[in-house]
């Protein structure tokens, strides 16, 4: 990925007329651009580590996998919200890792970080780097300095299981290339959330990432049978070698959504599913956001079983159905709330899924409107974040959050968050909603805000942010469903876990980093 | 409960004809008979809290809700594990609780931890006392004494939301407790383990149970959406208002398989479902172990979506035919490997599940059996354990245990397991073995072992228990699918997490419980 884009350069495209009319709408007079820096102008912070300290990294992963390299350093040095792409055009100076070393294996890994813990020197992990909460952003905290792990190296396959549907990934595997891996045996993993394009199997293990599929295949924490973590302590096997286990404490899930604060993920098992004879697609469009909440829901409580089920809102909705570039839906039917559904499995399954779900849904007020509003979805739903830089470039804000509740809560929750954006931004905005992930009791809320930027648009998002995180927490969402903690959502982990539950993590923290080199300034 | 047998003296019932005859034959010419101790005649270790202790119990809960009465302590001196049970026909002296205390709420709790920090007495909490791992042994490691603390107070149901099905119950109500005040709301929980008459919401909880109906329903662990903790440090409540989460850790985790060495769970909120509409039943019969673990394994994989779904292998299927009353299953079909499924859900759900599954069973080998034989099962489910107590009067060994692991082990893993019983009870044993857990990427495995005492009962099994506990580490299964940890298994944690895993628990004990007052000697 370009260190100031969403993907690359080639992946760009111009905004469509539609999405222009729109923006000229929301922006009224403002005319504010703020153009992007070439890689090589961008000043970064100056590199504290010494060559004794170089060399020291050289020694134990080679000297061709350490660098301080400018464009190396500069593409780790933020990850993907929309105020780390701002602080590239707008920042004098960024402060990037001091260095990028790649280790090949664990015991790499484990030196590295002995090495790091005694000299003082602060770690990052970096997978697909696309976080958007400030995971990667490189804080060296009470270090000397700071460097980042790329984990490009753990890229293989292990101990493929075709009977029990397990395999063994590496870290460092982006999402299409796990994918490529499993096609070779048949199977696939199923986890497409929107980074699937450039996202690490690690990142997804690390930050309890959920993706478009999870209705049908679940969070990425449930896909997880066990991973290998590198601790400045030693190398340790979380989980074992059962699908569930009465023995004592779940510790993946301590492991899951640690964010490395307690070491590196290097490896992670796990379930797999053959790839599926068929797919079926439906959409439906409901009357109100409301009808179709009570009709999603019942789909999940009745356990009809779709692959995908989605529901946007009427603002989604509409602009959905004026930008078939955005995120690719069209429909027939102007007005109303738009449902996607997708079925997967043997073409049995898939069809008396599909009817169940399409039985319920009719009775419950939704309208046919048949494929192709699917389909659009499933072909163009890895491009909405490309158009952000364009959107960026025409001096708009473009970001999304997210956040669950109980389905009761669900609708105040919605209302919550649209107000706490819309009181806070200072410009027109455009806030969208909607529910892309569901449970028996509860889903999640994802939301997408167009606006303008004013004169100080850093302060300007972290004010509406702020406002939104404590309507959140105020409103009984979690602060995040899928994009994880980082630095952005820190301050608001008292009041989701309280504080004993920060205590027990940082009891783990202490006994696995005593030295505090981890990731610091994130998750606690 | 009777001290000294499952359930109650009503519940029991003489071995039926085929019983005896098949014990004739296991027990041969032993005709060993240990006969049970009344109550009064049980030698219990002497009191050791003082009155001032005792006095300042009484100013936390009350004066009628602390006890040292002989019976009470009697009762909380040991859980229902073979071990157990033949403690109270053999030992001496059992130790027990230096005292019982029923607190009324969370605060009186909290007082009662942080004066027995300050005091050095250890605390062990007390549900349905049907542990069979050694979890309520009363063991004061190095306090001075140990209190039973009974959770009966803690018997309500609060915030029943209908909406998002979610109910929150105190720790202390039994499974048909919990399940009667559900019903009020026309809404059930739907976990059955054998268990289930005595054991507690909270026991639950802290021992990661599972239900007969899990296939369907989940495990305990699954359907907790938030716990209710009261430590030494304070109250806390884990997990929040969301039905997933990426705000770090999920530390529910942490505290499900804590098994009260952290603190006390008081209540829970979990996931409830409307009382099903329909069931449906139908049983199988499969030629081999093999080929029904296959069948049981294409079913889970495929979503076919069973509630129930369970598989005994060739010798317990054998006595299930001959004896009626043991586990209550017939067959039309002598020989092969009974397979039970069963169905709810809404009339079209369950006939689509059923349907589905019944198709891929007998593409699969299955022979139906017609539903008589699930219908069985489900009459009798929870009458086994009370046939042990006459198995022990009998002079007969009758335990069970368990463990789960990957679909592609679990044939080598049951021989494993039988071997190891088989070589070292040093008599005749009957060793049966069941799948009644499936996951996609694995299964449990349940053993039944009816064997003859020898001279020195406590010997002999404890060998055979550990050597089998060894054989199934070796052979790549989890020390406990449902059981837990408690005493018994403790030897093999490290084995099973690691010593940093241990390490991060420990942490977490020492972050929660500095006194190391909470349940000592147990899980680490």
């Amino acid at each position: 990925m370009t260190h100031n884009l969403w993907g690359t350069p080639q992946e760009e495209k111009p905004l469509s007329p539609s999405i222009q009319k729109m923006l000229t709408k929301i922006l009224g007079k403002n005319t504010r651009q703020v153009p992007r820096i070439p890689a090589a102008k961008v000043q970064l912070s100056p590199v504290r580590l010494k060559g004794e300290h170089l060399d020291a990294l050289a020694q134990i992963v080679g000297t061709k996998y350490v660098t301080w390299d400018h464009e190396q350093r500069l593409r780790r040095a933020r990850g993907k919200s929309y105020p780390d792409l701002l602080d590239f055009r707008t920042t004098a100076q960024i402060d990037a890792p001091d260095a990028v070393v790649a280790p090949r294996d664990e015991e790499e890994i484990l030196a590295l970080l002995q090495y790091c813990s005694r000299m003082r020197i602060a770690v990052v992990t970096f997978g697909g780097g696309t976080s958007v909460v400030g995971g990667i952003t490189p804080k060296s905290g009470e270090m000397q300095a700071v460097i980042s792990v790329d984990m490009c190296r753990f890229d293989g396959i292990e101990d493929v299981d075709q009977v029990s549907g397990l395999v063994t990934l590496g870290a460092g595997l982006s999402g299409p290339a796990a994918e490529m891996l499993l096609r070779e045996h048949g199977l696939q993993l199923g986890h497409f959330p929107q980074s699937f394009p450039y996202a690490s199997i690690g990142g997804f293990a690390a930050t309890r990432s959920s993706g478009q599929n999870s209705a049908g295949y679940g969070r990425f924490d449930e896909m997880v049978r066990a991973l290998t973590l590198v601790t400045p302590q030693g190398i340790m096997r979380v989980g074992g070698g059962a699908p569930a286990s009465a023995a004592g404490p779940d510790l993946r899930q301590l492991v899951l959504g640690s964010e490395g604060i307690f070491g590196i993920i290097t490896k992670v098992r796990l379930r797999v599913h053959p790839i599926p004879q068929t797919k079926r697609y439906e959409a439906f469009s409901f009357p109100t956001f409301k009808a179709g909440v009570a009709a999603v829901r019942a789909v999940t409580q009745h356990g009809t079983g779709p692959t995908v089920i989605r529901l946007s809102d009427e603002v989604e909705s509409a602009v959905n159905l004026t930008s078939t570039d955005k995120i690719g839906q069209t429909s027939k039917n102007e007005g109303g709330c738009l449902c996607l559904t997708m079925f997967e499995g043997t073409y049995e399954h898939a069809e008396s899924r599909h009817r169940e779900t399409r039985d319920l849904l009719l009775k419950m007020g939704g309208t046919s409107q048949g494929e192709g509003p699917v389909r659009k979805w499933e072909q163009g739903r890895f491009g909405a974040p490309v158009l952000r830089d364009a959107l960026l470039d025409a001096g708009a804000i473009c970001e999304t959050l997210e956040t669950a509740t109980d389905w009761a809560n669900a609708l105040h929750l919605r209302q919550a968050v649209v107000e706490a954006l819309g009181k806070n931004l200072g410009t027109p905005a455009l806030i969208m909603c909607h529910v892309s992930h569901v449970y028996p009791t509860g889903c999640s809320l994802y939301f997408t805000v167009v606006a303008g930027q004013s004169d100080n648009p850093h302060d300007q998002w972290w004010k509406a942010k702020e406002a939104t995180c404590s309507a959140i927490t105020a409103a009984g969402g979690t602060i995040s469903h899928h994009h994880g903690v980082g630095t952005d959502h820190r301050p608001y982990m008292g009041t989701e876990v309280g504080d004993l539950g920060i205590k027990m993590v940082a009891a783990v923290k202490e006994a696995l980093d005593p030295a505090g080199i981890m990731n610091p300034g994130k998750l606690i």
